[in-house]
C-alpha cells in the first residue's frame, strides 16, 4: 500500500486529486459539460459548480441520451459499517437534486454482504442493525419512495445474485488482486463481493424489461468497482453506466484522508447534539487561522484549509454569494477563527435539528422503500 | 493436474480406491460399522454389502445420534451440466432407501450456478433447462414430495447467500487454491461456489431452528467441498456434516474414469431407447471376456473388469444369490459374454422403462418439490 491510497477500502494520506484522475483515468468535469448539464438540467447545483463533484465517465453521453428521450436512472449505495455522519450525505443529497430536477428513478444499494465480508470483527446482525439506522437517514432527507427503490444485498440476493454469477463469470482472481489490492489471505466472499456491486447498474433494466442508461454518483474511492462494472456490461448485453465522482468530505482534523466512522473525533455523526457539534468543532476542527488574534487580523487566515470553511462549502451553505463573503473576510483576517466556526456550527445544528426531527417519521417508511 | 485426478470437476485415469482414502482421508466402512449400520437401519442395502458405498466420515456420530433419539437429514446433489445417465442416480436410489427406512428428509442441491460458472461455454438459461430435465429424472425415482426438498441456488440464493458468506468469510483464497487447483485466471464465481455447496448442510437446522445432523451420501469426487464444510461448520456453531462415499459407476469403455455426460459414447442415459441401449451395450461395454469361444470356455471371462458386470453389482441385480451366480458361470467360462451382455441390457432396459413411463407424470409434480 502506497502512502497516500484510495481504494474503496482506504483513503488516507494527503489526497492529489489530479493523480487520482491521470490514475484512474476518470474526465475531469469541463466547463462546456458543466454548462450543457446546467443547461439541460434547468438549474446549478453548487456541488457541481464548486467542483466538489469534479471527475465522470461518460456525462455527455447520458445526456446523449437522455435528448433522445432515452431516460437514465440513478444509481448509488451505502456500505452500513456504522452510523452515518455528515460525509456521507454527499451522494445523496446530490441525487436527490438531480432525481428532482430529471424526475428519475434512483436505485439505492444496501451492502451488508460486504461490511460482513470486509469487517473481520462485525457480525452479519451488527451490520443490518446499522443498515436500519442508515436507511433511517437516508429516508430522513426526504426521498419520494414512488421513485426510489432500496436493494439490499442479502435480502435480494434472489434476484440480485443470479445476476451477479453472470458478472463473476466475466472476472478472474487476477483483476480482483490488481484492482482492490486482495490477496491470497482474503476471503472468498470479499474477492466475489463486486459482482454484487455490479448489479445495480443493469438490475431495473432487467425489471423494466427496458436497456436504460445509469448513472452512479459516488466517493472517487468507489472507482475500482465501477470501472470494472464498466468492462463486463457490456459482454452482458447492457450499456456501461456513467458515473460522476465527488472528493472527500475531510475529517475534523484536516485536509488528509476523510471523515470517518471509525474514528469518532473524526466525524460529526447525523445524531450528535447540538452540544456535540459545538464541542466537535471548536476542539477538533483544524482550523486556517493564525496562532494569535494579532497575526489574524494582520495577514488573515486561509479558508482552503480551513475545516470549517470547508463544510460550508461542501454541505452547509450553497448560496455562493454568502460563500464568498466568508471566504473573504476569513482571508483578509476581519473573521477570525472563532467566527467561523460559530458559522458552522450554527449551519450544521440548523441542519441537524431538521434532520433528526425527520428521522423520527423515517422509521415507519422503510418498508414503502425496500424494493418489491 | 495428476495423471489420476480426482475432484470436483474431473475425474481421470485409473482409480486407486485405498490412495484415495488415505488421501482424502476418510474411514473405511468396515464390517463391525456395517453391521451396526445395518442392524439400527433393520435391513440391509446392496450397495452397502457390495462396498460400492465404500467410506465414510463420522457415520458412527450420525447412529449414536439416532439413539439418542436426535434424527438426522440427508443432503445430496446434482449439478446440471446435461442429461442424466445411470451413474448419475446412484446417491438418489441409495438416498431414497436410506430416506424410506430411517424416515428422514432429504434435501437435493440444484447447483445451476456452480455448472454455469464452471462451463465456460455453457449459458444459465442452458444449465436451468438441464436442470428441469434431471428434476424430472429425480421425481422418477418415486420420492415422498412431502419429505423431500429441492434447493436451486440462484432460485434460493435469498434465503442461501446470506448463509453462503458466513460460509465465504471463513475461506481465503488460498485455501481454495488448494483444495480445488483453482488458479489466478479462474473466475470470482466459482472461486467463491463452495460457500454455496456447504449451505444446504446446516440450512434446514435454521429453517426447523434446530441443529439437527446432516449425512450426505455423495460420489467421492466430491469430498474436497465436504472437507471444507466440516471444517467451517462447527466455527458457525453447527455440527460437522457427516458423509457415506461411493466409488464411480465406470463408464462402458472400462474401468478408468467414471461415467460422463460430456461422451456420449461413454453413458446410458436415462432417455436412451431399448435400441440404444443394446447398440451401447454390444459395441461399447468392455468385456472380461476372452478373446475366441474356445479360449473362454477353456480359461473363462474376468466379471471384475467386465463393464456389463459391474452394472449388474452396481445397480441392476439387487439379489446376491443371483448376481454370484452370474459371477460364477461367466469366471467358469460357462456363460459367454454375449450372453452375460444379453442379461445387462435386459436390466437395463426394463429399469429404463419403468423409469421413462415414470417421467410422463414427473414433469407436473416438480413444483410440489421446490422448497417454499
Amino acid at each position: 500500500m502506497e502512502k497516500n491510497a484510495v481504494t474503496p477500502w482506504e483513503v488516507s494520506g494527503e489526497i492529489d486529486y489530479e493523480r487520482i484522475i491521470k490514475e484512474f483515468g476518470v474526465q475531469r468535469i469541463d466547463d462546456s459539460l458543466l454548462k450543457r448539464f446546467e443547461k439541460i438540467a434547468g438549474e446549478s447545483h453548487f456541488m457541481l459548480r464548486r467542483g466538489i463533484y469534479f471527475a465522470h465517465r461518460d456525462l455527455n453521453w447520458v445526456l446523449d441520451q437522455w435528448e433522445k428521450e432515452n431516460k437514465f436512472f440513478l444509481y448509488t449505495g451505502r456500505g452500513p459499517s456504522g452510523k452515518m455522519h455528515i460525509g456521507h450525505l454527499l451522494p445523496f443529497i446530490f441525487c436527490k437534486w438531480i432525481q428532482e430536477t430529471f424526475g428519475v428513478e434512483l436505485w439505492i444499494q444496501f451492502t451488508d454482504d460486504e461490511k460482513f465480508l470486509f469487517k473481520q470483527d462485525m457480525t452479519l446482525e451488527e451490520v443490518q442493525k446499522n443498515m436500519k439506522d442508515n436507511m433511517i437517514d437516508v429516508i430522513a432527507l426526504g426521498f419520494d419512495h414512488k421513485k426510489t427503490h432500496f436493494l439490499i444485498d442479502t435480502k435480494h440476493a434472489g434476484i440480485m445474485y443470479p445476476e451477479a454469477i453472470k458478472v463473476a463469470k466475466k472476472i478472474t482472481y487476477s483483476v480482483i488482486r490488481s484492482s482492490f489490492g486482495l490477496d491470497e489471505s482474503s476471503n472468498i466472499g470479499s474477492i466475489f463481493y463486486t459482482s454484487m456491486q455490479a448489479v445495480p447498474a443493469f438490475l431495473p433494466s432487467i425489471l423494466k424489461n427496458k436497456k436504460m442508461p445509469c448513472l452512479i454518483p459516488h466517493a472517487i474511492d468507489q472507482d475500482p468497482h465501477f470501472r470494472l462494472t464498466r468492462d463486463i456490461l457490456p459482454k452482458l448485453g447492457y450499456p456501461k453506466p456513467a458515473s460522476i465522482q465527488s472528493s472527500f468530505l475531510p475529517p475534523l482534523q484536516g485536509a488528509n484522508g476523510k471523515m470517518s466512522s471509525s474514528r469518532e473525533e473524526s466525524a460529526i455523526f447525523l445524531t450528535d447534539s447540538p452540544k456535540d457539534v459545538e464541542m466537535k468543532i471548536k476542539k477538533y476542527a483544524f482550523s486556517g487561522g493564525r496562532d494569535t488574534l494579532e497575526e489574524h487580523r494582520r495577514h488573515g487566515g486561509n479558508p482552503d484549509v480551513d475545516v470549517s470553511f470547508q463544510y460550508l462549502k461542501f454541505m452547509f451553505e450553497s448560496d455562493d454569494s454568502e460563500l464568498g463573503k466568508i471566504y473573504r473576510k476569513y482571508k483578509s483576517g476581519e473573521m477570525t477563527s472563532g467566527e467561523l466556526k460559530q458559522i458552522t456550527i450554527n449551519k450544521i445544528n440548523e441542519f441537524l435539528k431538521e434532520h433528526q426531527k425527520r428521522r423520527k417519521t423515517a422509521e415507519k417508511q422503510i418498508d414503502k422503500f425496500i424494493y418489491k
